[in-house]
């Protein structure tokens, strides 16, 4: 029976690529989010919630290095046979919400969004196929005045996450300049579009792969380290020359001048004089006190297929380590864009838009490594239940605490062991819950009509330096009887003294 | 061409039984559950976040009513064979991170959870495939001092969400004091499963069907108004009448009598006794305060298949009303209990648990039709574009109006007309953007050195009662000129004057 059992019974196991996530972290994320979505809100924007499903045929086919059979996406058929598809971004959603409601929204249309998107793509190390994105879009208003406020209302949204100026750069390119330069080696609208998005993929893994790796994409393919190949989008070498002079044109740090030695080469494309117009444009609407902030680079591309126009990118400029002190790459933590055709899909007719997206995890992970570890976990005062038959009494001391104003205002949080446990074991267990502060009321106190008031971190601190533990034991410094009234007022002063 | 591009043009569409959400009703959520999260942190729980996913033979069967093919549940094969489901619930996860992480955890293990679940059901009016619950579980405490903390918890959420002490009441039962019934009439342990949950699922519905509609479903089964046939229990009269007469058993206002009357008829079978025993500690330890808001009551069951013990149920007492004054039914805002056996799956031992689930979108629905329609928009300043060349000056204007420390705090909204339409549409889009304010710069003002600042609310409220159009237009009395360094000032005066 026993054996029958063993074989019935499922293994604990969440999903290949999938994570959980438990307390301090889901915290900060929470603050984060909430600074960022009230930058959002006083630019005007409103909140959006889209469903996990879309139609697979509404969600459309934009994703980047599609590596797997199904397209990037999990989909599966619903009872009437239609295909849908979990969301792999919210633009596309965005895009179906507008074309659906298009007649009663009020025009152009803000909305910003948080939420979950996922991608059936291969798991690895950091790559998750569930993240959270937070976006702002703005559909309806055509180049420049939206894509300049992208650009500022990037800056804003970002330090409110928590970076400092200096600490990010916002990078701007066009995907027209990119058509100019497509133009000007001949490999323009004629071509294949398949060649040209091959192109600008290729060109979009320069950061990280270098003049060499990306040559081989530009030209016979590429094996990366786990012997994976990449077919080539097969340029002739003398394409492929300039496309790598184009990526590599030397950022000057004044953007003007930047546009200047752009328009000296590919000025004279249709497609290269449209775009670099546009980022002039923009770049005279960026206000003073943001100018080193917002930086035209070409070397950005952005793989998503649907970009039209200008495109963003957000980069920390500073080196993360970490707790070893081995440096880390975070990536670009934002990544956005114009996007004048994906509403066009469904509607017909042209309606032009721009958005910006935030990499929510990625940005936590970069601001909790610049914070560097041990960032202040807020465990709760734990009252011990010594005797069972007094819960009630554990439960009362609790929610005083809870209901005191001045406790309230620094956060605090309290609860009565509810295990089974002895007092050691459950002393360890308000250790575990990095608890500041342990009651202990067993018989004895409570036939003085007393408590007992632990410092939790203030003993920790004493135990490493007291040597002598029978010294330790006898003197109990970190811990004070007080008379059960007091009980909210000794806990203020244990607690208050830590927050001052 | 045309026909072409319109044959192969995607319909924007919403999946059937999804639904989108703009604006004031994800405010108000965002921050009710802001303040439901307070509390569940106070009371020392930490939040926990599982994937969307969990592996099909993890997450369990424990759906109630299933009437899908596919168990109620989305699913798809992932690329190495294996199914994976979207959850249903976020107490079943919970289960999977328990004892998957069994050893590293504090226990008891608290964690609360706000998130999506999915259920693969047959959309209807009012009933989604998507929705959010939020919950608070208490894993590795045996009743009944964790159902007790459970049962005070819940008022204090619910209290929090925004409901007042009397609109609600939480309703307790235990599903050992069913077993009870079921020993009694004869319906024990070696009865059918299968059969016993088809007589608690119908049990269930005696609220909503009342005595004869139980009746069917205990026999002979029922057919619904949409003609659907429910198979019945197949339990004789004489069974049926037992269970009517449980079900009907008159609830005293005080729960030790209630108790006492169950004893009496209950008392004597195993488990009635245990069951019965529970609840009279549960309720022993209900605070005074507390004790008209957690009421015994037999004729609440619960579903889930996986309860075990003490189950609890969030009740609205007062009756809602929609815009026509028509009596709206929310159903259960809330419901929980205890779960003994969900990570004895993965474990093979005893873990004992409980759990609260609070249905967010119909507590946010209650409060909504309580408070009435018309909760206060909070729309955004507009500043009017009316010379294309002055986006940056304009831009400039919103950002100081959005820095402006006392705007800030009445959470000031700002943002420049970004569309391509003349004065008269711009003014409509404010309007239909609930703007208080627009602020108007054309040619004249900027020359004078000037901006004029319309109180949008006040010209509503005036276009109503002055009759004579020549009039109005003449004495345009909701708008004034003041000079540029004065815009913030103004426009501080008017907004503030409507917060008073």
């Amino acid at each position: 029976m026993a054996k029958k059992e063993k074989s019935n019974k499922p293994k604990a196991r969440i999903p290949r690529g999938f994570r959980d996530r438990l307390g301090a972290e889901l915290v900060a994320e929470r603050d984060m989010l909430g600074r960022m979505s009230a930058v959002y809100e006083s630019f005007g924007f409103d909140p959006l919630e889209t469903p996990a499903f879309e139609y697979t045929d509404a969600l459309g086919k934009f994703l980047p290095d599609v590596d797997r059979p199904n397209q990037g996406v999990f989909s599966l058929q619903d009872d009437d046979e239609q295909w849908m598809s979990l969301r792999y971004d919210l633009t596309a959603p965005l895009a179906r919400y507008v074309a659906e409601n298009y007649d009663a929204l009020a025009k152009p249309f803000r909305r910003y969004a948080v939420g979950s998107v996922w991608r059936n793509e291969k798991p690895g190390p950091g790559r998750y196929r569930q993240f959270t994105q937070c976006d702002a879009d703005t559909v309806g208003a055509a180049a420049p005045h939206a894509d300049a406020e992208m650009c500022v209302l990037y800056t804003e949204v970002i330090e409110a996450a928590g970076l400092g100026a200096g600490e990010y750069v916002v990078r701007l390119s066009n995907r027209k300049i990119v058509d100019g330069l497509f133009e000007k080696i001949g490999l323009d609208a004629g071509s294949a579009a398949e060649t040209r998005l091959d192109v600008m993929r290729s060109m979009d893994k320069f950061d990280r792969l270098g003049e060499a790796g990306v040559r081989l994409l530009l030209g016979p393919g590429r094996k990366d380290d786990s012997g994976d190949f990449t077919k080539g989008a097969g340029l002739s070498d003398a394409r492929i020359d300039s496309v790598i002079a184009f990526l590599s044109s030397g950022l000057d740090r004044d953007n003007s001048a930047t546009l200047e030695q752009i328009a000296a080469v590919l000025g004279d494309t249709p497609s290269g004089a449209a775009g670099i117009e546009e980022l002039s444009s923009i770049n005279r609407q960026i206000p003073d006190g943001r100018r080193k902030s917002v930086i035209v680079d070409l070397s950005i591309i952005r793989g998503l297929e649907y970009y039209t126009g200008p495109v963003f990118e957000v980069d920390l400029t500073f080196d993360l380590r970490d707790e070893k002190g081995r440096p880390v790459s975070v990536g670009s933590v934002g990544g956005g864009g114009r996007y004048d055709g994906l509403v066009k899909r469904f509607k017909g007719v042209e309606v032009p838009a721009v958005g910006i997206s935030v990499g929510v995890s990625r940005l936590l992970a970069a601001l909790e490594l610049k914070r560097g570890a041990g960032a202040r976990v807020n465990g709760p005062v734990v009252i011990l239940a010594l005797e069972k038959d007094r819960m009630a009494d554990y439960q009362a001391m609790a929610a005083e605490l809870r209901a005191d104003p001045d406790l309230r205002k620094i956060g605090v949080r309290a609860e009565v062991y509810l295990g089974g446990a002895n007092f050691a074991k459950q002393m360890k267990y308000a250790d575990k819950r990095a608890a500041p502060v342990a009651v202990i009321c067993g018989e004895d106190e409570r036939a003085k009509g007393e408590v007992t008031i632990k410092d939790l971190v203030l003993g920790a601190e004493l135990s490493r330096t007291i040597a002598d533990n029978a010294e330790w034991r006898e003197a109990q410094p970190a811990q004070k009887s007080v008379a059960r009234g007091d009980l909210v007022a000794e806990v203020k002063r244990v607690l208050e003294k830590k927050t001052e």
